[in-house]
C-alpha cells in the first residue's frame, strides 16, 4: 500500500479499540489533522479501531481507487473523509467502494468551508455522501453517526452510546449562566 | 400513536418487505412527498420495509417526541427525515432517539433549500445528521446511504447494492452525446 | 425540574425585578452567554424579572418540552431563545408553547451566524418566531421588543420605554465627528 | 391623514373584529398586497380589528412619520409592516413609534428577498423589528405572533390560540402520504 | 438644530474649503467616521467644503426629517451617507431630499457589509441612492463621484480632477513588483 | 466612430429633448435593452436628450476607449452604463473619462444579477461607479440620480423633479389595499 | 474501452476536423448535453477534430481513471469537462492526467450552479482545472481557451481566431438599440 | 511602454529562464503581489521566463490596452493577470489579446474573493477567461495550467511536469497523521 498509514489506536488498550480497523479516517492533507482529530477522538472514545491516512483525492487518485477497492475487503464498516475547497475526497470514495461514506467539510481559506460543503453534500443521485457540519462539529459528529450505525447491531455499544448522550445531557444540564467568572 | 402512519410495503411481497418496518420516512407535510418519495421509492427497490409519517416538528412536537422514544424499540434502524426552510425535525429527531437519522433539505419557495440545507447539516457536536443534498436526489441518497449501513452486515443486501451499483454504471456507459433526438 | 435554572435578579431590589418571573431567556449552551446577557442587561435596565437557563434543544429536548409546557401556567410572558448553527431551540420553544418567542441568531464558527439566522427566521407558517439580528444587537433587540410588547398595557414601563428611547436619541444627537482623539 | 386608509373589518360582524383598530398592517405597496393578505387573514381569524394602509418609506416619508406619531395615541397594539428590497418601511416605523412593530420580507425580483430579510432583520441595537419569514408564511405569522402577545392578557383570545394551534395540530396529523391521489 | 453638526474645514485655509458646506458627509453613528473619514479627506483634498454629521435614522428619524427639508435650501449639492447592517440612512435620505445622495455601505460585525450594502443599493424604483463599494473605497469613492459631477460644470474642478486622476495613474505606472522589500 | 449609435430623441420635440445629447446611455448587448430602456424612458420624460449605444467591453474594447476619449468633448454630462454577469463596461468607461458613470447590474441568467452587482458596484479607490439596483428599477434610478445632479443648477429641471416626485408621492398615497380586483 | 464513446466530426470534412481528436468534451451526464453541446460546435466552427463522452466521475470512476490515463497517449491537448452540483468530473481528470482540463460548471437544479462553480474552481494547489462562466457561455469560452491555446503555435489557427473575433466584434457593432422590433 | 515593468529572471540562469518572457505576470496593484509571486515562484520553478508588471485596468486603462496590443508580438504564450474586488484585469486583457488569460481572483477586504471569483469568471460567451481559485492556490494553478498548456508541444517541459506531479504525490504520501508535533 503506497498511501500513508497508520493503525490508530488509543494508548490505553484497555479501551478495547486493538484490532483491525472497523473506520477509516482519512483527509485530503496533513493539515486537515486539526479538525479530523475530533473524529478520531469520538472513535477512541468508543473503543472504535481506526485507521488514520492521508489519502489526496487530487494527488494521489490511484492510491484513493486502491483504498475504495479495498476498504470493504479489510472489513471497513465506513470511512470518515475531510477535505477542503473544491473537496473531492468524500464523494469519490463513495464512488469507489459500497463502505458507507461519511463527510466532513473542512473549513477554506477564504470561503470558510462554504466550498467545501457544498462540493460534499451535493452528490448526484446513486452515489450518497453522509455530509455533516463545517469544522470540528461535524468530524465529532461523523464519528458519531457512524457509532450510532454500529449501535444497530451491537448492543455493547449501544449501552456506551446510552451512557455517552446521558452525561452529554448532564453536561448541559448543569451548565450555569452566567458561567462562573464570566 | 397520533401520528399519521402508513406501513408502506411495495406491492410485490416477493421483493421481500413485507414485515416490520426497518426503516422510517418521515416528513413535516404531505406536501413534501414529492421529493421523499424518491427516498421511499429506493428502499421500495431494495425491499427494505418502511413506514411513512408526516410527523411536523412545529405543529406536532409530541408526537414527535413519542415517535423518537418508540423508535429504536420498534426495530427502526434508520430514520430518514425530510424537511424544508427553517428545517427542525431531522435535528430534533436525532436529539430524541439513538437511530441514527439522515436528514433530506426539502427545497424552500424562495430559498430553494439554502435554509433548509444549513438548518439540517449544521448541527452542534454530540447531535449527529447524516445530510444529503437537496431535493429528490437527497431523498433517492439517503435511502441508499441507509442500505449502504444495513449492507455492512446482511451478504445478500450487498450483493443487491453491488448489483444497483453495476446496473447504474452501465447505465452511465450506456448514455450517449448527443443524446438520441438532440 | 431538571434544567439548569436561575432566577435572575438584578442586584438592586429597588429597581423592581425582584418577582415572578416575566420573561424567559434561554440559550443552548452556556458559550452563548456573552450574546444574551445583553438581552438580560436590557430586561434588568427596564426592571422585568427574567430567568437565564440553558435549555440545549438537542441535548436536553424532553427537558425543553417541559419548559414549554409549564411557561404559560408560570406567568412569563414572552421567552427570548438564542442558538447557533443549526439552531432549533427558538422554534422548538415556539411549537411547545403559547407563549410568544423572541430569536436570536447567535454567531456561529464558519459562517457568522448566517445559518443560525436562517434556522431561526424560516418558520413555517403557523408556529412564528420574532426573529432580531444576529449577535449582541439582536440580543438586546429582542428584549426591547418584548420590553414594548408588555408596555402597551402598561403605562408606566411605556414611560420607562421613552424616557430610554429619549436617552438615545440624545445619545446619538451628541456624538461628534471626527470622535474626540481619532 | 393623506396616507391610503381602510378600516379592515372583516364581513362577519360576530367575529368581532368591529372597532377601533388594534393593528395596523402596512406596506410599501399595492403589489405587496398578495403577501400581506396573509397577515390580515390571520387577524381577521382572530377577531383583531385591524387597518390596512399602503404607506411607502421611500415614496411617503412625512405620511410615514405622522403615522407612526399617531400610532400609540389611535391605540395600535401592533403594527405589521411589510416590504420589498431595500425595505425601510418596518425599521422606520420602528424608530417612529413606541408600538411594536413586526417586520414581514416581500420577495424581490431577482434576489427571492434575501435583500428585504437583511435589511429589516439586522435592526442596530435601540431599535427592534420582530422579523419573521420571507413571504406569505412570514405575514401570517407576524399576525401569529402579535395575536400571541395580546393573548397573554387576554385570555378569550389565548383559548382561540389554544383552539387554532389544536387544529393546526389536527391538521397536520391526519396528512396521509403519499397524498391521496399521488 | 438638534443633530451633532460640525462644518468641516481643512486645516489649511489656503485649499480653498472655507465656506458654505456644498456636500454633507453623514453617518448612523460615530463609529462610522473610521470609514466616511475616507469621504472627507477626498473631499478636503479638492477643497470642496463639507459639513459633517451624525444622523441615525433609527434614532434621530426626525432630525433626519428636518435635515433633509433643508438640504437644498442650505446650497448642498450632494449628501454622502455611511450606515452599516440594516442600513437605512442613505435610502431615507434620498427619499428627503431632492439632492443626489450617495450611499456607502459600513462593514458589519457579522455579516462584512453585506447585508449593508444590499439595503442600500436595492432601491425602488423612483427613489435612487447612488451606492459605492463596502468601506473605506466606496467613502473614498462617494466623494470622488460628487467631485465629478460638481466638475462637470465648473473647469477648475475638472483640471484638478484630471491632475488627480493623472496622478493616480504616475502612481500606478511606479508600482513595481516585487515591491521593495518583499 | 464604428460604435453602433442612434441620438435618442423622444418623439415629441416639444418635451425638449432636441439637441446634442447630455447622457449616453450604453450596455453590452441588444439584449440588455429591455432592462435599459427604463433609464432612457425616464431621461425621456425629463427631456434630457440622449444617445444609446451598444458598447461591448469585451467585444469592442476600443470603440469603448474611443467613446470614453471623446464622452466630455462631447458634452455629455453623465453615462449611464449596463451590463450583465462579468460586468466590466461601467468599471471601464469610468476609468476611460471624467464624465461620471452610473452604473446598472443587467440580471443574469443563473445569478440573477448577483455577479453583475458586485462586478459593478466594488470598483477600488480611485475609480468610482455610482451603482444602482439589479434590472429595471435601478436603470430607472441611474437615470434619475443623474437628473437630479443636473438638477442641482438647473431651476427649471429641479422644478420638473420636484413635480414628479410630487406624482409620485400621489400615486402611493392613491394605492388601495386591497387592490381593487383582488 | 468501456465509456461511451463517438468521435465527433463536423459533417463537412473540409472544415478540417476529420483526424484523430485534439479534444475531448466529457460530462457527467447526457442531461449535460443541452449546455455541453456549446462547447462541441465552438470546436466544430474552427474544425477541431474532437471527442464527446459522458464519463460520471462517481457512477463510472475507474473509466474516468482510464480515460485520464490514456488522455496523453491518444494525442488530446486538452480536456473541457463539464458537471454539475459536487462537481468532480473536471477535477479529477485533472488528478489524472497531465493534459489540461477546461472546467464547465453545470448549472444545478436548486443552487443554478453555485455549487457546481465552486466544487470546480476551488482547486487545491497543485492541481489547476481551468474554469469557466456557469452555462452556455461557460462551454463555448472553455472551447475558445483552448483553441486559443492551440493557436499559439499554429498561425492558420491564429488567424481563424482573429478572424472570428473580428466578426464578433462587427456583429456587436451592428447591434441596434432599441433593437428592431422592440 | 509606461506600465512599470520588470523582466523578471530566477536568479539561477542554470533554471533556463534567461530569455525573452513567455508569460506575462500582471495584477491590478503591488499589493496583489503578496498573491501573485505564487504565481512567478511556479513559473520560476520550471524554468518559464516571465516578465512581471502592475497594470490598473482602472488606473492604467491605456497602459493595459498597449500591453494586450503588444503582447502576442513579443511572444507571449500566455497572461497571468490577478485582480481583486471588481475584478476587470483579466477579462479586459481577454478582450485586449489573442493570448490566453489565466485569471487569479484576489482575496478582498470585505468579501473574501468572492466578488474578485465573480468579476473573473463570469465571462459572456466569446472572450474566456480560464480561472482559478481565490488566493495562493489559484496564482500557483493559474501558472501550472499554463505550464501544462506549453508542455503539450514541450517534451522536456512535459517531463519536467511529470516529475513535479510525482515528487507532489509523493510529499502527499508521506503525510502523516496526526503530523509529527501535533
Amino acid at each position: 500500500m503506497t498511501a500513508s498509514t497508520s493503525n490508530h489506536s488509543p494508548a490505553v488498550a484497555g479501551r478495547g479499540t486493538v484490532g483491525a480497523p472497523v473506520a477509516g479516517v482519512i483527509m485530503g492533507s496533513s493539515s486537515d489533522w486539526e479538525i479530523m482529530r475530533h473524529a478520531v477522538a469520538m472513535l477512541d472514545e468508543f473503543g472504535i479501531p481506526c485507521e488514520t491516512r492521508v489519502i489526496s483525492a487530487h494527488r494521489m487518485p490511484l492510491d484513493m481507487a486502491e483504498y475504495g477497492a479495498s476498504a470493504a475487503k479489510r472489513g471497513l464498516r465506513g470511512i470518515i473523509a475531510g477535505a477542503g475547497g473544491a473537496a473531492h475526497l468524500p464523494g469519490m470514495m463513495a464512488a469507489l467502494t459500497p463502505v458507507p461514506v461519511y463527510g466532513v467539510p473542512v473549513p477554506s481559506r477564504y470561503l470558510r468551508g462554504e466550498d467545501s460543503l457544498l462540493s460534499i453534500v451535493q452528490m448526484p443521485r446513486g452515489v450518497p455522501v453522509a455530509t455533516f457540519a463545517i469544522g470540528e462539529a461535524g468530524a465529532a459528529n461523523a464519528a458519531l453517526h457512524l457509532i450510532a450505525c454500529l449501535a444497530t447491531t451491537d448492543a455493547a455499544l449501544q449501552e456506551k452510546l446510552s451512557a455517552f448522550r446521558a452525561r452529554q445531557t448532564d453536561a448541559a444540564r448543569n451548565m450555569a449562566v452566567p458561567p462562573p467568572g464570566a
